[in-house]
């Protein structure tokens, strides 16, 4: 049994975080209120190096902070013999928006997801997240994930291969093996880049093909890019990588859909040359992608010499392996209500998987918590 | 040149928008914290009668609360009689995001409000908007304003009284007499707080009854307050109020149904009394309330010294004007499809007015942000 202490001030909300947590492991602990005990304060100094609260010692050991990754690691319990309250599979702006709402409901909860802030890690650059004027997707989505992190939920990095209903839970399997229940869902698997279509694309993907130019881009520097697609994510890209590549081709496949503000952005630049009624046809070079064929209404096939081929040609929801158990739309997309309800009692969705006409950060944001709320209110119906 | 005085106290957004209606049109004042002065907080309520800010003496007269209306009045100006793309209707998280959204689609916007952050401004402290930990509700709208602010959006402060479908348009009239035309809506006007239904609630608002604790607290320092409520709301104040005042007794209907986190901030706090299955009945005082007279189920009435009363007892829709045009809900809520559609074509709405079930700000701006663009795609397909 470890000797187990929590320095805290009245009010401060991650001191209480920190003692819910244990309380709800069942450690016990001694609670020392460094506001009103100056000499306990100076200890816990000393102890710490830190003048801030809550600090935890856990015998010799000093924790910093709610540091909720620490404590799970220390009195946490693993994934796999529970019954949670919720699993939650995505983890990008809704479901660690849902993760967020459903912690402070206190409901027993499991986030599975491959990564940590899904589609929205790849903006350059964004404008239209209320509270900040300008951020980038990963600084976002880190304030999101750390948001999460102060709370009481199980974050595991998996990928969900099967949900399977059984009696009055839900059984999720991962592909590391694991199979939790779950009283409840909440679906946020979002979206994965659709693909071209052209010979040879697994081939040169990593090798002048790039599905992510947030990532890719800085490697292209001087050299000559194309871009493909025509809605906002194709723009921004072009003109991000007009400032990095020597020149880009942007590719169009019928005419520019994308927001007048990037419209405008992209009037002016002059390293960026626009194909419209344009689409790749082929892709060649060895061992890296060096010649791409386009094929233009109306003109003959011309091969442009390339480098690198960004593609922004819109995404297709990841809904495989769910359509036996919601209904789907015709785009493959989760039907949901007002509310987020799926055409199953117990689960929800949000995101860019729902049938919900828009997709942007704020959006899932919001379908997120309304997610969670909807699946507290079921599982509080439920008894 | 008239003399103005603007009597306020430090965290109240009612005051800050007073200052900034003042400062925008250019008008000189002296402003007064009297929260921080005790002579100038008597000398105010001898002047106006009022324990509640902010104050506004123009001259001889005396303008009590943040009343737009007569402001606007004195030193206002008048939009030109434009046809806007959208009308938006409401400030609030939904409507601020609304103008962020049209305005990013270059559409001429115009947001007609009484106020700037609606219901959020009176948050004492947020800790589920994604992207910041903690903030005041009042800093948030203030990073919100600021975001519209920067772009191509008119901003008028003015009460909407009446909406009339006139041809391919709507017709909005203003209580300043000004009508604008739109050839789309946003309604995203919100609720305002439920009253007591107590006899002379009217006569004490603003002499003891105080429906913002956000502003008016700070006049209460020492004094013995109660708050009406359960929910989430109430609790935050009765813990806020807690450290202000000498004692707080909590005024509970039914069961407190607070979030938990809540309900764990209100236990071990010595200075307030929960009173369960209890309302009140009467109010008395003169000129100012000092005592209340208090029903609990079971018991006998008990009349309680009482210096002031924080109403925390939810919210109704503001809809009295927008019946005859979109349909509502029995809560009087306008019914809203999963994209932010109302009944009629060319209408929108979001946020706490809607019929979507939680009321959270970052559903409000999500929602809001899904209004926007479906706006953007009706104007689109009107050519």
């Amino acid at each position: 049994m470890s000797t187990v202490t929590v320095y805290s001030t009245k009010n401060c909300p991650y001191c209480r975080m920190a003692k819910a947590f244990l309380d709800k492991q069942g450690i016990q602990y001694t609670a020392i209120d460094v506001g009103a005990d100056a000499a306990a304060a100076e200890k816990m100094i000393a102890l710490s190096g830190q003048r801030g609260v809550p600090v935890i010692t856990v015998d010799d050991e000093v924790i910093i902070g709610f540091d909720s990754q620490r404590l799970n690691e220390l009195f946490g319990t693993h994934p796999s013999s529970e019954i949670y309250d919720v699993v939650i599979v995505g983890a990008g702006p809704a479901g660690l928006t849902a993760g967020v709402y459903c912690a402070r409901k206190l409901l027993k909860t499991l986030i599975v997801s491959e990564s940590i802030g899904g589609q929205a890690l790849e903006s350059w650059a964004i404008e239209n997240y209320m509270g900040y004027r300008m951020i980038t997707g990963e600084d976002l989505m880190k304030k999101f994930e750390e948001q999460v992190r102060t709370l009481d939920v199980r974050l595991e990095l998996d990928r969900v291969t099967g949900i399977v209903p059984d009696e009055n839970l839900f059984a999720v399997t991962t592909i590391s093996g694991i199979t939790v229940k779950a009283k409840s869902l909440i679906l946020t698997p979002g979206k994965q880049p659709r693909k071209l279509g052209v010979q040879d694309e697994e081939k040169y993907l990593g090798r002048g093909l790039s599905i992510c130019s947030t990532c890719d881009g800085p490697l292209y520097k001087g050299k000559k890019v194309a871009v493909v697609g025509g809605g906002n994510s194709a723009l921004q890209t072009a003109v991000e990588m007009s400032g990095i590549a020597s020149s880009v081709s942007l590719i169009v496949r019928s005419t520019i859909k994308a927001d007048p503000v990037y419209v405008k952005k992209l009037e002016g630049i002059k390293n960026i040359t626009v194909h419209l009624h344009a689409h790749i046809t082929g892709l060649a070079g060895e061992p890296f992608l060096q010649k791409i064929t386009i094929a233009t209404e109306g003109q003959d096939e011309q091969h442009i010499d390339i480098d690198g081929v960004f593609i922004e040609v819109g995404w297709t929801p990841n809904t495989d392996n769910l359509k036996d158990l919601v209904t789907l739309n015709e785009k493959k997309e989760i039907v949901v209500d007002v509310d987020g309800r799926t055409s199953r009692p117990g689960i929800f969705a949000a995101g860019d998987v729902t049938s919900v006409k828009s997709k942007q950060i704020i959006i899932a944001a919001g379908d997120g918590a309304k997610a969670a709320l909807e699946a507290y209110e079921y599982l509080m119906s439920q008894g």
